[in-house]
């Protein structure tokens, strides 16, 4: 059976290099006689490069060649990844993608094309990197019902919090090092902003509760404003700011999906996860929580994914994988704020005893929080669990200028 | 499709329960049009049971039921299993069982009997309870050549152990709670003597590394002999103590296999699993590090895994699952010591200096180590990392008393 690759950047040409090291194991594994590369289409020019006979910058080389029977799109992109992954579909051939921004605006879609064609779409790699967590959800969970997934799915935003939270740094700091370290690129928006955690927790929730839903629903906070003091009230209360995608599906089976800096107890398994490794957690009704822990980017370990798909592509050619990914539904996503939890608040005073005592009467016995060299114009709390809208609109009542809200999570 | 269940304990009626609880979901992912149990085997009387209606003491009402697809194993033990389930696959049933007895004897016959036969034997559930484990080594790490595989496999043992980390409960003790809360057996010596441990990493390490290897080769070590003094010393040098099943493949495709209390640093993702909580760590050459978290035993938990296996049979009726798992070989096992590490050693001296002195003459910058409350007649310390053989025999020319050595883990 023959491969083409298209796109090869980091992940792209770590494919190539995991298809070459172990070809005989994979080989064996893929049922398949061989499994070679055809093909790698990329605009630029490698003809100098050990796999350089395999370059082409022309699409169609691929479409229109019957012995492809598998694609690997590692563009990055919607556009032109979409076109192309479509017309490989509608060609009979199993395309394999490691692009959260495809997969995340397009899943349903390409998954139904692939059923019309009786071939594979699948996308392990789209998320957590090599993590195996696609797979797991689909099958080895398949007997549960899942009621929530949630994980820290960003490793450029691990690192930085993990250096804020281990040395103290301040935002701009962690950032600046995660660049020079190449764990961050020139310009880290989609990382920092929360949008590649957001494209991320789509594909997850689509994938557990069986609806399409957009990157544009989610509602998604970055990491930019968080601070070392926020960090320090963190450690003493017991735990530490993460920033964490989250979906739930409520008893209406309605579903309340977010991304943000959240507080987590240092006894979850989410809050060792330090530097740039992920951790999806799912939570299941008969298995109750488990963990996938592991790398979430890199080349090796992304390609390990991209790789194992194309094996299970290889096994199955007369066979579809079943995802349960429907179309997406109004009124699906419903605001978070509808949720129960606790908040955790910073906030400036004037009058320190003023805004304790305020605060002790608005809420059913809140944590106070203390922090070393902690200013008498500052206070810090975590409200009792309750309905968030109603903590909120408490807090808006409060005599303090609160400076940060986040959300206390629970596993 | 009609399923029959053998052995109705906890995780039979577990099973029993979540396919009628997620019924709906669990057809829909099977494929089929229906799943239903038709027989119950077990020797007990559950006529009064809402059950009632599916039981039989009979084992050749299930095999000679052409309508019955699929067979699930939850008694226990080799025999009858054995001959029960050999007699399904042989019959065209495929087979799910939970048994790690069962699979770490016979796994590799099982698996070439149901290949033999066109039906598959899963077995799932019979390492880490309901995590997901075989089926990710199986297919998702597929692209990996795997080099290492280590767990926390046995809940009992963790459970008892974390009494003795976190409220410094000697082992008698710990014990005892365990069993008063349900957690450990009244017989508790294939938990605490690491035996059960030892099933799991055999099947786990046959697996991986695609041979046979059964528990009688496992060097293996229980938790018995650990005491509070030991757990001191290792939270003082940062970490913990934890019984860890392991298998590591040398560069010459040998294995070495052990399974015993060994110190962990605070910062492996291992370190953090506590109370009858599993976890596995597989080391790939492309992934790296990924580990696997969750309940490794219980009803629903080892529920859940069984029938993701049921599913699975379910929807690949026509297809084998294929897994790497050759017969056993001789000289495969090399003996532990040949590997190498760090060594924690325990001892009596009545010359603390002398001992000292000693230790630092023998070994390369040793760690020595404290507790609270020490005392003089008592020394701990870490050996260099070098070969274990040389380091045991170093370790033997001391002047001191030795009573507890225990390997050092890098994860």
């Amino acid at each position: 059976m023959q491969i083409a690759i298209m796109g090869f950047g980091t992940i792209g040409s770590g494919v190539a290099e995991l298809l070459m090291k172990n070809k005989k194991s994979i080989v064996a594994k893929s049922t398949q006689n061989s499994l070679d590369i055809k093909y790698i289409l990329d605009i630029r020019d490698f003809s100098d490069h050990e796999f350089g006979e395999y370059f082409t910058k022309d699409f169609n080389d691929i479409l229109n060649d019957a012995n492809v029977g598998i694609v690997v799109e590692c563009m990055g992109g919607t556009s032109p990844a979409y076109e192309y992954v479509s017309s490989c579909l509608k060609a009979g051939k199993s395309v394999v993608s490691s692009n959260k921004e495809l997969v995340a605006a397009k899943g349903y879609e390409l998954l139904e094309l692939a059923k019309e064609n009786n071939v594979n779409f699948l996308f392990e790699a789209s998320v957590g990197g090599g993590i195996p967590i696609i797979r797991p959800i689909s099958q080895c969970l398949a007997a549960n019902e899942i009621c929530e997934i949630a994980g820290i799915l960003n490793g450029t935003t691990n690192f930085i919090l993990t250096k804020m939270i281990e040395e103290g740094m301040a935002f701009e700091d962690a950032l600046k090092l995660a660049q020079d370290n190449g764990y961050a690129e020139r310009d880290p928006s989609a990382d920092i902003l929360g949008h590649d955690a957001a494209r991320k927790i789509c594909i997850l929730a689509s994938l557990c509760f069986g609806k399409h839903v957009y990157p544009d629903v989610v509602e998604t906070t970055g990491i930019t404003e968080i601070t070392p003091e926020d960090v320090a009230y963190a450690k003493n209360w017991g735990g530490v700011i993460k920033l964490i995608g989250r979906a739930i599906q409520n008893d209406n089976g309605k579903i309340i999906i977010t991304v943000g800096p959240s507080l987590i107890q240092n006894h979850c398994q989410l809050a060792s996860v330090d530097d740039v490794f992920n951790a999806i957690l799912v939570r299941g009704d008969a298995i109750g929580d488990v963990v996938f822990y592991g790398k979430g980017a890199g080349k090796l370990p992304t390609a390990s994914a991209v790789v194992a798909d194309v094996i299970d592509c290889a096994k199955h050619t007369a066979k579809r994988k079943a995802f349960g990914w429907g179309p997406c539904e109004d009124d699906y996503v419903i605001a978070p704020n509808l949720n129960s939890g606790a908040l955790y608040v910073r906030a400036q005073t004037d009058d320190y005893i003023a805004a304790f005592n305020a605060i002790n009467k608005a809420f059913d016995a809140p944590a106070i929080l203390h922090r070393d060299d902690e200013p008498k114009t500052e206070i810090a709390f975590i409200t009792p669990v309750m309905r968030e809208k109603e903590a909120r609109e408490v807090i808006e009542k409060l005599p303090i200028d609160v400076k940060a809200t986040l959300r206390v999570l629970d596993y």
